[in-house]
């Protein structure tokens, strides 16, 4: 198991910029999805692991501080850490830095769903399991 | 049924933009998907019509020349034509103008597909009537 | 001056959506943008009014709760109101419905920034008076 | 310099996808994005290298074949090759395959503009040399 946090490397690109320059806004949160699917991987538990029974992880909540800016073809690196694990959700935190400054922070709230009812369920064992050791 | 070609109104969103200060030559296919549904819509012919029994409409091509520079805010207008009609595929072309200049045209195979082989299957009847009706 | 709350009409486009069959979370912010442009036009007051002094206006925060699911070709409802109006910044709120039914609930904080600079300068006079009719 | 194809590889996105369950048709085109910028980036010649004179690198073309279903965290390997090196613009080609079975397949025209008078101009003579190195 990784020492959290856990980093994924990635790149501005330039289809991620907009006509200001910089970064487009909402397409930095893609990256905040590659690293905490990559996270999952590196932890052995990825989503798609959940399929009997099927659990469907609906996100309730996102939200992006934007500290400094990034432009194109910066290198990018996102700290991945859990902010709060619940009985059915969590909460995973984000931190992005370039060359060791740090340009924006965030949160994404995961939800266990059960694809039968629509209603929230109890997180995998498993999932919860790996959540816990990481965030120790 | 609207004359051929039906056009389709848009607007160049800021999140379209890249740091060239123009339009992201892969943004603008997400307006080609805009008018391509509402054409749909219009003909009384939407995809999701088609559930019993139920046909994917996968794409094999798409393609599009960039001529002249679109910029954000810019209002577009997009014709769809029907450039090809098949038994099991057919092919869509797009027009975007603004202010009556051309600034892309593009094109698009849609294919019906069974979802349960994952081959090809004749189109709908109806879809291919009103296709069909639609190009005359 | 339109009464708050303005209302921008959009379409939850097939490729807004994800494999969940839902709307992808991410892609939903495209739709706040759309309305956050469309209001400051209604109000006479774009962006791209303010060139000479040019000021930029980089978002500093987003954040966005996912109440009920969305999918492919909902027609929404975004409304748009004036949460908070500062010296430098403010924050936009956006209630996302379908059909009567709230579906997400949004902020976005933007500042207003002199590009020489890099750093903040009061809004526009223009801007802020409009932003506080609005919100009055 | 590498050999002929130069290899990306990139993984498909939950944000890449759509309710069909497979990779959203346009998205597909980001990873190209990536590889080609890559390509560039390892033969020491990026876009971003031309500022005195400042080049531009307009797209006037792209267009795609999609061969086989792509899905959710696919890994992909995305080769390019250089497809015709003209005066002013060449058009590169893409494979996309993942574990070892074509996925799909696409061509980008670039034009070297002179972002003064909005006109091509000669392809900047390093890019040419080296794009024509690496096609050898």
């Amino acid at each position: 198991m990784p020492q959290s946090p856990f980093i994924w490397q990635s790149r501005i690109r330039f289809g991620d910029t907009d006509a200001s320059g910089r970064v487009f806004y909402i397409s930095l949160l893609r990256h905040f999805e590659a690293a905490e699917h990559e996270l999952l991987r590196v932890l052995g538990c990825p989503y798609n692991l959940f399929q009997q029974p099927k659990v469907d992880f609906p996100r309730v909540h996102v939200e992006c501080d934007y500290i400094s800016p990034l432009v194109f073809d910066d290198l990018i690196d996102t700290a991945v850490t859990v902010e709060r694990l619940g009985g059915s959700s969590f909460t995973l935190g984000f931190a992005i830095t370039t060359a060791g400054r740090l340009a924006a922070r965030g949160k994404l709230t995961v939800v266990a769903m059960d694809p039968q009812t629509h209603k929230s369920t109890p997180l995998p064992s498993k999932l919860r399991a790996t959540l816990n050791a990481y965030a120790a």
